[in-house]
């Protein structure tokens, strides 16, 4: 056995081909025809989640296009003691559906140094993933109504799916435990906003994000009322502050930054860019000013979609400032008289 | 599932049993009788390797003195992503012979947290470790002879058996490239020692030292001869010099310190204490000099017998360094002309 795996994609039995090795998309184009009836493996070293995470999304029909029989793809981490990590892939509905599965760095590094002095071993793949029929979910939803305006929403939430490698404590349980506290603990301050507080426990977040739509699509009455939607699905680190869609009006920005600065005694207090997330996706398509909980980021990926991501990953006090700067944000945007996007407040 | 382990003891297929969890062997202890009929967990987090692995080593024994049927230990390291450390144990003579295995922090961390709010899973182990028979090794031997006084020796060593979970890569295979390194850097550089160097590549050091026992038993006619004998087995992180064994004499100490000088250059100069190794533990026994070869252990233990110790975590320049700093000690102290031990040099 060559090493540890998750097949994300359509799973193999059998299929034995040799390993042909390359760092990047460029190399695989400059290969080309020459991977045909190869097992490509994708040994892209991690520069941020979304610029390696291309090789796990797009790289079976990559080299489906050229004739590879299947994919493997180096997980997109930073650190590895032999972890695996899975994830969402896409086929091209123009290429073969190639089997692909994700191996840890050090098999990836194992087969590079293999084929950088000349060896392509044949490997034989035996991946046991499978899609089952759909089954019912659903997505749960707590509110803390409005005292002045209680059709007016300001959205709190996260996804409780995860892949089924691990608990999924950071992705997503910590966001939805965010959301969720943040109810109690302005219920238990006995805090009673003008607008309404909802939190959305998304379900099936990574596996096509029908949580999101169904939510879009069950609420299409309200949207224009939802005020704010905020995603906490970065783990439940220390917070640093708010990431404020790029969309988003800049009366909207300058807005946050202000209320930002109740903040600043526990450094939670930065509005970022490119905010948002994938439950509020469908919302923030349909208008509404998306933003998501930005935390320190430097270990999410170290578990992201593993086995490892368990509680023990999870600081309490850590979580515990999450929720304080989700609560302190969501009230004050509920609670202040003028909108959001309103200059005069 | 509940989790990752290593089998580590007599197996076990099939014992079912209700698990029951404790910090420290003191916790143990005053359960006492309360664990007959148990597996006993073992949740003692990482102080350092000497003490914490003697859960490892003796917690199958001490919790079958009290009845327990099994014992699942945590994985002997300060970090885990889901990663099983396996290792030795040894069993009690007077004590049943219960089987038990490593778990990752995770999963002991996991059942602490079920333990300490009242559940006691019920465990069913199924463990595939087992006893092959033996099979025929041998030590490799390679050694640049002295010019003056061929028949004393200066022994530079390492193992290069490892746990079959992984490559072995930090343990032991550097150590070996550092012993085989220095004899053909020493070589290339045209450098003839007065005194003999002697490489020696032990087998079997992981699963009872017989490498090092087979040697000894050699060369017993020898042994009076060898000046000095340096195990590399940290990994082969940056060289910080060497620890010297507690038994040696203090005039050795103080050459040691003054040779050490020569590695200044690249901070591998110290001359630490409780130094030596298991391969050259049988002559150190008989009188011989020890020492190891010391390292920045700060990550030793993060892959230490896991599948993770493999090639990709060692870094070329560290293992250079390490090279080094072995082939300066160990010429200087086969070259001098007065003994090791002597004063006058």
């Amino acid at each position: 056995m060559l090493g540890l795996g998750n097949s994300i994609g359509t799973p193999a039995e059998g299929i034995s081909a040799e390993a042909i090795v390359v760092r990047d998309f460029a190399e695989l184009d400059r290969l080309g025809e020459r991977v045909r009836g190869k097992i490509v493996v994708y040994n892209a070293p991690f520069v941020n989640y979304g610029a390696t995470v291309l090789y796990r999304l797009q790289g079976a029909s990559r080299a489906a296009r050229y004739g590879a029989v299947a994919a493997l793809v180096r997980s997109i981490t930073p650190v590895s003691l032999q972890t695996p990590h899975t994830g969402a892939m896409s086929y091209d509905p123009n290429q073969p559906k190639i089997p692909v599965a994700a191996i840890t760095i050090e098999v990836a590094e194992f087969l590079q140094r293999m084929n950088d002095r000349g060896d392509h071993p044949t490997l034989k793949l035996k991946m046991e993933a499978k899609f089952l029929p759909d089954a019912e979910s659903a997505n749960v939803i707590a509110e803390l109504r409005g005292s002045e305006r209680p059709d007016e929403i300001v959205l709190i939430g996260g996804h409780f799916d995860s892949w089924d490698v691990g608990q999924g404590a950071h992705d997503d349980g910590g966001g939805v435990i965010v959301a969720w506290e943040t109810i109690r603990l302005l219920r238990e301050l006995g805090l009673k906003p003008r607008r309404t507080i909802r939190a959305v426990l998304y379900t099936n977040e990574e596996n096509g994000t029908r949580g999101g739509n169904a939510y879009r699509d069950a609420h299409r009455a309200e949207i224009a009322k939802h005020i704010f939607a905020i995603e906490s699905d970065s783990g439940v680190y220390r917070p640093e502050g708010f990431g404020l869609a790029n969309t988003a009006p800049l009366q909207v920005r300058s807005n946050l930054q202000e209320i930002a600065k109740l903040l600043a005694g526990i450094a939670a207090d930065n509005i970022a860019e490119n905010g948002g997330g994938s439950d509020i996706g469908p919302l923030m398509r349909d208008g509404v000013v998306g933003a998501s909980l930005d935390v320190d980021g430097s270990h999410y990926f170290d578990i992201h979609h593993t086995q490892a991501d368990t509680l023990d990953k999870v600081n309490p006090r850590e979580l515990a400032l999450c929720v304080a700067t989700m609560a302190v944000m969501a009230y004050t945007v509920a609670d202040i008289p003028a909108n959001l996007a309103a200059a005069e407040r």
